[in-house]
């Protein structure tokens, strides 16, 4: 808007673009108004962003940059990993507290490169700004279904099973800054059967497992003696008065996949089965009750 | 992470997929992991994303949320007309200040709607959520090349005149919320002649003259008499103590198209020409100056 010294923003954008490594995939260098990428022509085009946000989804009193990096990166790289297609490219806009360092600014890309580069997804462009708030994180990426047709929220049958790729519970003891996207388990998963509905768990199963159910318009059946209760869900009951199968049921930030097939899927902890009435129950000691919503929201 | 009421992020996110209208270009509704879009095999994908800040690029106690909500999404849609592509889909990320009314909330997003709506930009997608801190905003958007090669800021050739689309300076008054982006223009232009180069003025034509420049290896002579100076540069000169041609020259937020083309534009002001040294001049009363960048740079 007017004129500001000639420091900061370019010093850390000039660094970037010689960070970025060229490829077919990405046939104009970095540093345009937009980033330009060849496309497959049978490839359909996902894309999705997500943002994380200092004091909400990480306290960068605590957690390094590279770790906030890697973590809005891989909560986006999970989602492909929900619809079962492969990583093609990202951008990431970044907004710094006034001050902060040219080497934080480098470690937080950094971080951001790490999460991508393990899916070989470049990332071909952004934004910086800078202000007296806190540290403000997106990334959007794009993803190509290569041979594999989106897996939706919607198709869950009744009869299916549902099942989970891991553990859950307590992730706040640190996992939600240093979870794995299961692209890779994904793309195994509808390779060897028909999954039917697919979700990462970010919200917490209670609420996940609805948006599947909601979309579906089917209910479902969980079993409590069945979920993968993760030893963090088990200190975390310790020092929070609730029991783990409470923290694995409403925790957020799983990233674990929730999945519905009427196969036998090749892994995978089955923890219930899909109903035709709409109603979401807990079987636990032989009782059924409805499972209440007790994920994660962001009121306004 | 842990349970909140289940009241706020998800009343707005449904009232959003109420307002998606389907089309062929998105095959999957509104609501899942990703978006997913089909893609014409011929088409280039352009991506890029933009953000804005309330007290950096707007301030939500004048700017009303859907003049805010159009201000990202044309920054992002001044980008495509910079490339000379078509905008083919966006998503957009908001960070709500708590306590923020569903009203307001609806506002930004149809803010969004109106600017992408202009230009056949389906928002397929996004993320919210909210803290104490100031509101932040965010666009993505995927381009395709249509037919045109995009235009980047690298092809500029010494001889080749030096063009904009309309007059520059004093946009803080006013049109730094409700400029239109010069994507028809664009275009048109790229149909008529050979634009060796394009940028919008983001930055101040000062700084992004000089994009153009380091990255064509070029340099270039600009002529002050031949600036066309929009009136608000001349109003705002009254106030600043500065002439209405340096706020002409180092103003951001024009949002104007700057090209070069060998050829004559159908429309357009020449405003100079590109040289082979590397120098970037201003030729004021017959006499030649370095032209200093004085445009906007955030710092980190």
């Amino acid at each position: 808007m007017t004129a500001m010294p000639a420091v900061g923003e370019f010093d850390f954008i000039n660094w970037i673009c010689t960070q970025q490594p060229r490829s077919q995939r990405v046939p104009v260098p970095a540093g345009d108004d937009m980033a330009v990428l060849t496309w497959q022509a049978d490839d359909l085009l996902l894309v999705g962003v997500d943002q994380v946000l200092d004091g909400v989804h990480f306290n960068s009193a605590i957690h390094s940059p590279r770790a906030i990096g890697r973590k809005v990166m891989n909560r986006k790289l999970s989602d492909c990993a929900a619809m079962a297609c492969l990583p093609a490219a990202a951008v990431a806009t970044v907004v710094f507290h006034q001050g902060t360092s040219l080497e934080y600014a480098k470690e937080l890309y950094l971080g951001l490169r790490e999460a991508a580069d393990a899916f070989d997804c470049p990332i071909v462009g952004g934004d910086t700004a800078s202000w007296t708030g806190k540290l403000v994180v997106t990334a959007t990426v794009l993803g190509r279904s290569a041979g594999v047709p989106p897996i939706t929220r919607a198709g869950a049958k009744p009869g299916d099973g549902i099942y989970v790729t891991g553990p859950l519970g307590g992730s706040i003891l640190g996992r939600h800054m240093t979870f794995t996207p299961r692209i890779h388990e994904a793309r195994k998963l509808a390779a060897a059967c028909p999954i039917t509905a697919m979700i990462d768990l970010s919200d917490g199963l209670s609420r996940d497992l609805r948006h599947i159910c909601d979309q579906s318009h089917v209910g479902a059946i969980i079993s409590a003696a069945d979920l993968p209760i993760h030893p963090d869900a088990v200190e975390l009951s310790g020092r929070s008065g609730r029991t783990p199968l409470e923290h694995a049921l409403h925790d957020g930030e799983d990233h674990e996949l929730l999945f519905t097939t009427p196969a036998q899927p090749p892994f995978g902890a089955r923890i219930g089965q899909i109903t035709a009435d709409q109603s979401i129950l807990l079987e636990l000691d032989g009782k059924r009750t409805p499972l209440a919503v007790g994920g994660w929201e962001h009121k306004l």
